[in-house]
């Protein structure tokens, strides 16, 4: 039984998704695929901007992610800066990481630097310090981030995402179905479940 | 224990709160008070349209209603027409049902008349039918609908979601506490209780 969880760090509500998704699909025997992809690309060719220009709406998303993190027993400590990762060199390292398989560790330390120390991960320095902590190379990683093979998986995994129907972050696919949405997550793990030879 | 229900016919995730948020509530010993309000004057004002040139996007909604349907035991049969209720008649039929005590039972009949009949309930002939249906008269019901009165109600309840940060429908309101979507019943249902006092 596997999930595919597409997601991209600079997506609020992922950081929920982030921080519970391998534990709950460990709960449920589910293997868990970490697959970061550029929703903002997505976001764009689809004219689908969630927050930008969208004051109430976004001020809602904040208060909204406070409660659902007080639910689950997720650290919140007030809205991060937003939005981050310009470059989306946080997410090529993600990708990076999903090639070697420290993918997880990766993007929970990224999104604990996001939301709890209010630091962008796309930031070269709060990056190298992230990877440091991590145990791993920062100038090695950086360098492997700017590669083709890196480049290319990201693309790759996007290009899979927009043939999915994927439009936002997170997404956690099973064969064809897609769940969008932190809140889908329960219905994600029982599609899963329910349909174990898809 | 009281939870306001800002809803607004035409509006497509709505279906599934209008079909269950009544049983859901009852059962919780909370009192649901129904407050159709103008959701198109919001989204319009705050630049925020979910669907409208959003194709890869609308598909996903209709999936997932058909889904979420299936999983809460909702008739659903293929997607229906969309948008209706042009001039907002049957919203403004729903603000004199609330006024006079028979809103949940409209809402329900309206609904069923869109996504089962696939008819919409604002075109006069099928609002007619719908209103004799449930023993009204449907001459009566559509000139009160055009009196000063229900759309003073109408816009006042509008103005109100504004002011309460409303950008969506359906909303569950507590006090000053907003929850979007179908998909927070559970959470606004649990925050009444928490907060009765509110």
């Amino acid at each position: 039984m596997r999930l595919e969880f597409f997601f991209f760090i600079g997506s609020t509500y992922s950081y929920l998704s982030v921080s519970r998704a391998a534990d709950l699909a460990r709960a449920n025997g589910v293997e868990l695929v970490w697959r970061p992809f550029s929703v903002r690309t997505l976001m764009r060719e689809q004219n689908n901007s969630p927050f930008v220009g969208k004051p109430v709406k976004t001020r809602y998303m904040w208060r909204d992610i406070e409660r659902r993190a007080a639910r689950f027993g997720i650290p919140f400590d007030g809205a991060p800066p937003y939005p981050i990762d310009p470059d989306e060199l946080a997410n090529r390292v993600a990708t990076l990481a999903a090639l070697e398989g420290w993918c997880p560790r990766f993007a929970q330390a990224a999104y604990r630097s996001w939301f709890l120390d209010k630091q962008d991960p796309g930031q070269p320095e709060t990056l190298r310090s992230i990877l440091a902590r991590l145990g791993k190379d920062p100038d090695q990683c950086l360098a492997r981030a700017a590669t083709d093979e890196v480049r290319s998986e990201y693309a790759s995994q996007t290009a899979r995402a927009r043939d999915l129907g994927v439009f936002g972050s997170p997404t956690f696919v099973h064969g064809s179905e897609i769940f969008w949405g932190d809140d889908r997550l329960d219905d994600a793990l029982a599609w899963a479940k329910a349909n174990a030879a898809a």
